[in-house]
């Protein structure tokens, strides 16, 4: 801190409770600010901290929000207004929810939310999580690579410069290790060459410009980690399925996003809706892309157990948060399989420059030696997906479901006109 | 390109010559742009393509003269304003050099300077290069990750759009691999793990924010060039010495810039200013950090080498660019020792985070293959800098040479007023 800045006071609404058991309360319960907190995967995070006794502050800037009014789509699920659902939450369970609200772009946000909460972790959902959004077009794609990469950047500064001791859990993608010819390792591989033998960073290949602003964070925090001490786990995630979770069920009004348009629903969740609406499952090209996957109940607990088992100081870890490899193929035939009506699989040309057929085969070893237990994708799943597209059927607008976004051009039209007059 | 554009007209003032001979000048003769041809080493370059029968467009923002004022440093050899020096290259040359002024982050102007020069080729130096510059605070660190990382992103939309068989010759850098206890290979590696064999692309451990951004750079283009086809030659360059080539020496007014600031001023450069002004020799910790070295001549030869046979359609092809590997420490010695008068040399503080003792052998043959025949660090070669120096020695500023930029701290003071006053 520099020469004539006042020490930050703990604000007392924020205080963690003292007196006897303190010592005790610091080993389980944890100040936790979670980033991207009104999203997908962050809403649902933070309600599943809550719950298990931590203190949880939920940052966001509503941009995913606003992406659904550029495209002209919206969650199939509808959701209600963040500050609703906390009040809903704080009902509910009798846990608070502290709010931030601003852009991780903004460097004095980012530090003066730190100041105010003093986070002792903080999980980072806060970035532009599409591929087809960021292949969109020049501008989005520099607007994914600046919002993810300053975001970060702004916040392992405000880290450093405040508290190198937060643990900070980043929510990173298997996508950036693309499809290589050999075994995929977490994060980190051991290469023996010319005689001599180190472990190295694992080379990236990544396939899209949002996949690439996550292999520059990776490389940005390792960085950081060396230089300042700071500890971070790398969550390099798989594609995550799924909607309900412990918590959200509680009451309507915390229901977390589904998303099944071509931009960002997330391929089991698109193939579901597909399935309801009556459309073929569209599978990009062979089908054969074989990707790790998980429950979103896997998501909370993988988070948990990075928390609960902090990196080291100076420590850059990464896990590959999956729990299962399915191809595209594959998946589609789950739905179709377990679809009580009629649903068939149709082929169309993949919009993305990808290897259709491939080796693919990564470890996944760390987050079970914490404990993990995963919920795997059983037909019960796929039917309770379904169940929760057919409670919405009626919001599913087919003409956004299709694929929009041509990796091979450089400029998209998200919804060329001919599709709204056929919609 | 798009419904209701009209296809670009050549304008004739760019015209190359038509006729007979046209099929001949296309091998021989390229239309060069060269970003960054303001700089250190932009400026030589484009005179050196120039006086090579090339046509050559130099395109800069003048940001490199304002880290100047910033800094309050300035260029040890004075330069000349950028439309003087290119009136006295036609006067001397007989060569016109058409100069496009914007920045890179302005993708209206990136187009436009496509639209108009009509490029074959780009050689890419218009990137914040210094690694202290990027570590001065974070302010500076996104600067330069934004500013390089965005200005490339454009210019690889712009090239997709308009021409995908422009050459893009990008300047990265040696840095980008950092210190591996295993032989660093040119871009790629060839790696059998657990039974199975693939070429990646090779592990990257950056030592800065600048380095960070080049790894960026390199992930972006390597992926620009898979799913759009185009042609890119990364040069991961050493660090250059040198102030003088066959052009620049043919009026003093031609002259590129000599920095040997701390922030700027690059290792052997710094150990001559400081010998010639009676400083000792400030070697960075135990000295034994091996780095890639050239001369600058054989940039400008490397970089015409690369143009002249340019990578095929779709590839990313990374050279190696430098011509020997020296310890700091004995980089120091050689110039205590070819310098006439008394010498000596001080360890001082590693301002960085880097290994000060390391393993370091890296491969450096495809430039050779193709023809290069390098200048090697002789006597002659420091006698000729120290020279250098010696002509200008009333414009050294010693206390600009000093560390200022330390790398465990987040924030530093460029120059400290207890530096102003003992200066």
């Amino acid at each position: 801190m520099g020469p004539g800045r006042i020490a930050p006071v703990r604000d007392t609404a924020f205080k963690r409770p003292g007196g006897a058991q303190e010592r005790k309360r610091e080993v389980a319960r944890l100040r936790i600010l979670v980033l991207g907190g009104d999203g997908y995967l962050g809403w649902p995070t933070a309600l599943h901290l809550s719950r298990r006794g931590h203190d949880v502050g939920v940052v966001d800037n509503f941009v995913r929000r606003q992406y659904d009014h550029e495209m002209g789509v919206d969650s199939l699920v509808p959701i209600t207004q963040l500050h609703h659902r906390v009040r809903v939450w704080e009902e509910v369970s009798g846990n608070r929810l502290d709010t931030f609200i601003g852009d991780l772009t903004d460097p004095v946000f980012v530090d003066n939310t730190l100041e105010r909460f003093e986070p002792e972790a903080i999980v980072h959902f806060a970035e532009q999580r599409s591929a087809p959004y960021s292949m969109i077009d020049r501008q989005h794609a520099v607007y994914t690579q600046v919002n993810n990469v300053v975001g970060t950047l702004n916040l392992v500064y405000a880290i450093a410069e405040r508290d190198p001791s937060i643990h900070l859990v980043k929510l990173g993608t298997m996508g950036e290790y693309g499809t290589p010819n050999i075994d995929i390792e977490e994060g980190f591989i051991e290469i023996t060459h010319k005689g001599r033998t180190e472990v190295l960073p694992y080379p990236k290949q990544p396939g899209s410009f949002y996949h690439l602003s996550k292999v520059h964070d990776s490389h940005n925090l390792q960085f950081a980690c060396r230089i300042w001490g700071l500890r971070c786990t790398d969550l390099n995630q798989g594609i995550v399925y799924g909607q309900e979770t412990g918590e959200t069920d509680l009451h309507p009004d915390l229901a977390t996003r589904f998303d099944y348009d071509g931009v960002f629903g997330t391929v089991l969740n698109r193939f579901c809706a597909q399935a309801v609406v009556g459309h073929p499952l569209s599978v990009y090209g062979k089908g054969g892309q074989t990707r790790g996957m998980l429950d979103i109940r896997d998501t909370l607990a993988c988070v948990e157990l990075a928390l609960m088992n902090p990196a080291d100081k100076g420590e850059f870890r990464v896990f590959n948060q999956f729990t299962e490899s399915f191809t595209v193929q594959q998946m589609a035939e789950m739905v179709v399989e377990n679809y009580p009506g009629a649903a068939r699989i149709d082929h169309v040309d993949d919009p993305r420059v990808e290897k259709e057929e491939h080796y693919y085969r990564a470890a996944h070893t760390k987050l079970l030696d914490l404990g993990l237990v995963p919920h795997l994708l059983e037909p019960a799943t796929i039917r309770s997906l379904l169940a929760v597209v057919d409670r919405h059927r009626d919001r599913v607008d087919p003409a956004a479901i299709r694929p929009t976004v041509q990796w091979r051009n450089t400029a998209n039209t998200l919804r060329p006109s001919s599709d709204i007059s056929a919609s």
